[in-house]
């Protein structure tokens, strides 16, 4: 059977799945999940086309490494079949270790990184595939020889980046995020086992390095987005609290687990499988209706936030460069604590905040590569003359009720 | 307060927010439930990236409207500014009727027409917002002497159409549906109160005509979704079933409402708030965590069908341009019956056939009307030298389990 | 030396050239001519982005022509490297016996064809090259038993309209022009060495068609731009007429020999290399630089036309479905020799008729060939359920030198 | 009658022409010359598609125009009629100044500027249209107190920039170069009657200056472009040079004025007129075909130059970042000399130097001023947290034959 399907994507036309065990894996329920796990969390309450999911990026992600490996291997870069195929697994499978709401509940359902959920769940994948993916897991981990195959999975000019780029700027419709992801593709080599960017894609580079800096300040980090990703946090840690305060919540059956336990991943120990069992039963499905549910319990705090956020009756949010006074924070934790008629304790549900910081270019590790024509290599912050900078750039935010001020 | 706000619409650029009031509509959580609503349904499954809302598609309509009313002004059209207020009202909450999964469940969970729940909505928040959406129901209704604003929300060449062809093959990646919206609305004009097109217009219009007939069977209409939609439906009636014969099945309060009562809108009478008040609750969160509950149930039927849709094992289906043979069925039937272990009472929830059809061009009922430079008004059929057919095409599928002939 | 360049194009992104020998063509100075060629002659009037040319869509349709055989590799038909190599180099050349202002003198500097002239050029190619084109040659004149390598250059669906199509619309801005160039080559497939195209992709082929008709009456039929190129090739016909007269005219040496002479292909003989010389240094400067002096010339028929020619000051055109009646066009002419004040000898260049038609589909030759699943093959005039009408659309049109009437 | 004209354009759509005066302009031979102008020279020797108008680019800007004044006057930024109308004229005609090959041949056909030119065409014309220009001029010249209506038409950010960074972004197909102009636009605000931007729109503006300096790297000092561009000067240097020696050599009569003459803008005194009337009659067709006709000249290095450019057999070109040593070039002058047999006196038209620069942010003159939300302005170099550098960055370059060294 010809397993070679071709998807519609109206980032890049069509997709081609390249691989029988490719399609095997897609078919299969733990990246058939991805596709109830929204991309960007909340960004469509700022920009409501932003509702793509984590399996339409590692479609894409796929897609494009399916072009990197075809513009390699014409600069004569040798990449077996059994190679290409291991890359196009471990791209696709790279997010699979994502939960509902992809970043903003990291570490909040669970306190554990979705790369290590990823790994888990290739291991389990790997067993049921009878080790085919030895090799791709191998590189996905960056213990392969050839290491510019882990660098298109995760580096400073990965596939991974290259798609979410291209693909939350589609989706919400900010068209400044375009990258010349095709260029930088064209433009890719490798030397001595590292990816390299020829010297003529230095300008694309840039280009793509300020797009990313305006996505993050536009869309990742813009206020709305970071107020309404830290409500939803607030309210999964007042059901907790609830819980085991003794208080009855509507959840589903794969969420109870999650809020009844505090887990790490160290409690699974050996037992990768009943992690990965209950963790592939998660979706943004179960944290929305809960959501709903929430909006008639009793607890105040629980259904005042979950109503919020369910009909975007969002909190102000104020961004600044340097952090917020004591004092100011205290004169709003008291204007809302009269209003709400609320405790101290209570109020931290309602007033919260803290920063976000972005680097447009990390020169302190792995720097993109340049090759020049007559063979040398520097890096990237050596190479253009513009003058990249390294500086992170930290914002504070303070997140509190409408209306109170 | 200003509240003219711009919304970033990756199809059209920027939406403008045009009015105070259709900016209060907005807000209201009657029409923030729309972001939890599919445009598509399922469609979804075919093209990923399928997944823009009703909410979306709302605020799109609105933008063509304001274009539209813009256009007719500059052609000596004249339209109050109540009256534009009103139209864009109206075509803002034209689908606020829809419920869960839009067309797919409509007279499943409730005997009713979206457009007649949409009517019930607008008279709710007529109530809520003091009488201004008066106008905007008249005009909704048809019941307003200047017949072209209506024909703008309803109609062969209405806001709603151009935008969902537009947003429709944007979102799959079906450019092939792409129509000169931008032209087409440049070509409108009123004569007698009816819209009408200028002849320059008529090559765009062919060209929609048939934009629109490839979206039909190439998307909406596509079998993969069929299929998949009438799984869906196939759920929620063996879900009804199990519930009267006392089975235990886990659901939202709001669909429980839905899922306990077999109701129409009679049964609603004088309460137009109650049935507002419940149906409001309802949208595609519901029915997904429903399905996820349901894949665990006891009822093999229940449980097979709610896996297989959020799993995506999909089941097989045939499209023919004939009625398929009671042999050829009964034999399908059969086998799957024998698979299966299931009585004959059960296979309807597994082996179903129905027909869809789709006619390029409705000659019957208020046609496209061309005006000429001379003055005069011809109807598109006899306009267009390319000849279009009123010819309804009718295709007949039929679902079963794959693996099964 | 690795030829493989790569060109930079807005229509398709980025365009390889194949083969080193397509390099060495495109380098070629024949080649490099129809830079100086647009495409789609003095259509720029209207749309004033058409400034594209011959050489981008040489380009374009070698590009599409990679795309198709690829296609149709991955689909196990058998095409070798050396049948790959001809197809390109014969799609590349297709149009290379276009001269100055392409269609529009087609027939009038020349008397002859241009695909008679494109295949002069290859011979002469074919010399300089060492008969490296003799198979390009071969498919180009259909005279290659693989039938469908030469439908892919010259057929219902070639590579020629594919990119003519998607390029006119791209440049004129015509965007309901745009085709699914895309999912038609990929729904190519081949039977019985002949170019038929997949069930799947009917509606696509339907849209085309209707695309391919919009295009015609909107862009290249356009009652202007066929009144303006009239105009242009009544100045060549009043040029020849002084000329013979014995008055000098200024042009360009490379345009005198086809000034001074009436040419048809016949009088070249076997002395095809003369012909091409000559031919071969023609390019739109030389007509428009013509036009120019024309504009200052002392005989009043030449330099009105060329002026209204080069200051756009252009005649109004009447576009009918039927002829024009005598009556009529006697009045016009009437008028126009009263208010120039010329002779009936010389009204033939102020007020001319004409017509021009297009047809949808033809079904007379050459059908559109459907593959259906079952292995079957069928017109597409009996597979399209919307019904194809092969009628000829012709309509009539006169020009005249505008505020006459 | 009503000259509200719409043209395609296929990179905003649809532009309407939006005064009866404009529209007149529009059709003076001045403005339809600049049809005849390519805006970008010979950039479309590396990208084919470059080959769109200084006529399309003032259409463009003019469109922005529009966009820019609703805009503002949205924000209850006072502009009248007059005002609109005027600006709109001064943006139409900022460009008008400019002759065959735009930069190119600027300051070698005629030793002057193009703005200044673009002045006395504005005064020309304004003498034809009774004084309607009066305003435009005023703004044009910065002589109006509302200072921001001058901004717009030549600033840091204004519509001439915004449109071409676009436009030839487009005809390139370096999307990488494309700008969120319309986000920028709806940005724009005025502060004590200069332009400014509001706080939100930094992102935008970092990128716009990022891409701007993509574009002159990788388009307009593309270094075959500038290789190509010195190319033609030289040739012009040398058909100079040999008309002084008394040759024969065939230029159109428009063009012999300006060979056969040394003129500056001082010779033309108070005779206006007589500069503009010759001036008027240039474009790139009387260079190509003077071009043409060179190539068979018996000066062997007019006709080696001359045949270089029509055929595309371009010079070799080294870009540096430091200036070539004396040794370096006086090595391949030797070598030019003896594989040409040329004097010293003549290798300056075979080896020729030079160097190009660019800013990507000039923070000495006239910088883009932020405002922020509680009303103070900054410059855009304090205000972005990215750091912009006003470094000049600046290139050399060495051209001679190919194939010498």
């Amino acid at each position: 059977m010809n397993k070679k399907k071709i998807v519609n994507d109206p980032v890049y036309g069509f997709i081609t799945i390249p691989y029988n065990i490719v399609f095997d894996l897609v078919e299969h329920p733990f990246v058939q999940r991805l596709r109830r796990i929204k991309q960007v969390s909340l960004t469509h309450y700022v920009y409501p086309g932003a509702l793509h999911t984590r399996f339409h990026h590692a479609l894409g992600a796929l897609h494009l490494m399916g072009q990197a490996i075809e513009v390699l291997r014409s600069k004569e870069v040798e990449i077996s079949d059994e190679e290409a195929k291991a890359a196009s697994i471990a791209i696709l499978l790279h997010d699979i270790g994502h939960g509902p709401f992809s970043h903003t509940l990291e570490h909040t359902l669970i306190n554990v990184h979705h790369e290590e959920l990823s790994l888990l769940f290739m291991e389990c994948l790997n067993d049921i595939f009878e080790n085919q993916l030895d090799l791709a897991i191998q590189i996905f981990k960056n213990k392969y020889h050839k290491k510019f195959l882990h660098q298109l999975i995760s580096g400073q000019l990965d596939m991974d980046r290259m798609d979410y780029l291209n693909r939350d700027s589609f989706f919400t419709g900010v068209h400044e995020g375009v990258i010349g992801y095709d260029r930088i593709i064209k433009m890719l080599a490798v030397h001595n086992d590292e990816l390299v960017v020829e010297e003529k894609g230095i300008y694309s580079i840039e280009k793509f390095l300020i797009a990313r800096r305006l996505m993050y300040w536009q869309v990742y980090l813009h206020k709305t987005v970071l107020g309404v990703e830290q409500m939803l946090i607030r309210v999964w840690q007042r059901a907790k609290k609830l819980v085991k305060e003794g208080a009855h919540l509507e959840v589903s059956k794969s969420l109870q687990f999650f809020l009844f336990n505090d887990l790490t991943i160290k409690d699974f120990g050996n037992n990768r499988d009943e992690l990965i069992n209950h963790f592939s039963k998660l979706d943004d499905y179960d944290i929305v209706s809960s959501l709903k549910n929430f909006t008639e319990h009793e607890d105040p705090i629980l259904s005042f936030l979950s109503k919020s956020i369910i009909n975007r009756k969002l909190f102000k949010v104020e961004l600044k460069n340097e952090p917020f006074s004591e004092e100011y924070i205290g004169n709003i934790r008291h204007k809302v604590s009269e209003r709400f008629n609320i405790s101290e304790a209570l109020i931290l549900y309602l007033v919260f905040q803290g920063s976000e910081s972005n680097r447009t270019y990390n020169t302190a590790r792995d720097e993109i590569k340049i090759l020049y024509k007559n063979g040398e290599v520097k890096p990237m912050s050596e190479s253009s003359d513009y003058g990249l900078r390294s500086t992170l750039v930290k914002k504070y935010y303070l997140c509190y009720p409408k209306g109170v001020v």
